[in-house]
């Protein structure tokens, strides 16, 4: 059985992550999200373990102290982490992870899996595309906007540290490379000792 | 502009390598052979720079002491060779260049281009497949068969040197992962100084 691997997605803001990230979760069945550990409460119908584990902060800060977290973020009041141990778990099974988590928090997992990450770094088209798509949700002031995009270029200046970039200005064409990084990190020769044990 | 990468195919003998390399590049027209020097004489209708650069022996040998050859093999009593001048002329103008050469080619191209070279080995499903397909063919006598199964089986040790295992199974399938390999590869990062000099 081939190792899984953990494919780590960052973006900014507007690039189109979501969708890529939606799309490659519908298309392929062979990787899914990882289960992630908050400290905010269910939502009426989530469920623990199915959608999130809920856990206290008390729980939630043992665990950063324990450094069971591969990576873990403050949003707003709450805490978000994903746990090592379960994606572990899922990598000996042979499946993958896919990680939809900020630039700082790739490198964090970079530096805990080594050559099971793969970083991918999603880019808009140009800033101005990206700013023209942000505008186009219309859901954002003027300050907000100009602080995506200036969050936008200090993320995009760190995608250097990413293994590939993704250019996504045709949704398709964009979604054939994402998934065509996925199909080729399967087949690295470290991962596939199952492949070369038909032989021995 | 991106950098053009060398994508170095090696397989044993019957593993489907001509039919994968002739599709990728039929499908895809930004990768091409590159155009090997031989002291063999040209055949009618072989063009000199056009089929291969046709040298005499002395040259060839001269080009062999310069270390102007990325790689040279002797086959029967004629020497072939991929000039390295050359193959960078390629990768330096966005161009990709495929080469279908054996392992230990393969390997001499990694020491001397490192990550400009990509290194793909095709596997079959099973070394009694592999003596199938070898025997359906019918062209050769029990003894080479044998010694070509031999020399296979120390080729596919060699293929944890390479970066990718593609198996050729199923033909469809082994062709998308072969091409995923290639569309991945052009997306590394520290090849697209192009992609994040559209933010600088």
């Amino acid at each position: 059985m081939r190792r899984g691997l953990v494919l780590v997605v960052s973006a900014p803001s507007g690039a189109g992550k979501t969708t890529l990230c939606q799309r490659l979760l519908a298309t392929d069945h062979q990787i899914s999200f990882s289960i992630s550990y908050t400290t905010r409460k269910p939502r009426p119908g989530e469920r623990h373990g199915v959608d999130y584990f809920f856990v206290d902060e008390e729980t939630f800060q043992r665990m950063v102290d324990q450094g069971a977290f591969l990576e873990w973020a403050r949003v707003h009041d709450h805490f978000y982490g994903t746990a090592q141990e379960q994606v572990e778990e899922v990598l000996k099974s042979g499946r993958d992870v896919l990680l939809d988590i900020d630039v700082q928090g790739a490198l964090q997992v970079r530096e805990k899996l080594g050559q099971d990450a793969v970083l991918v770094f999603i880019l808009p088209p140009s800033l101005e595309e990206l700013e023209r798509r942000l505008r186009a949700r219309g859901t954002e002031d003027e300050r907000t906007l100009k602080r995506r995009l200036s969050v936008a270029r200090e993320e995009i200046a760190k995608a250097t540290e990413f293994d590939y970039l993704v250019l996504n200005d045709d949704l398709e064409e964009a979604f054939d490379h994402f998934y065509a990084v996925l199909k080729a990190e399967r087949q690295r020769t470290f991962r596939r000792p199952d492949l070369l044990a038909r032989f021995s």
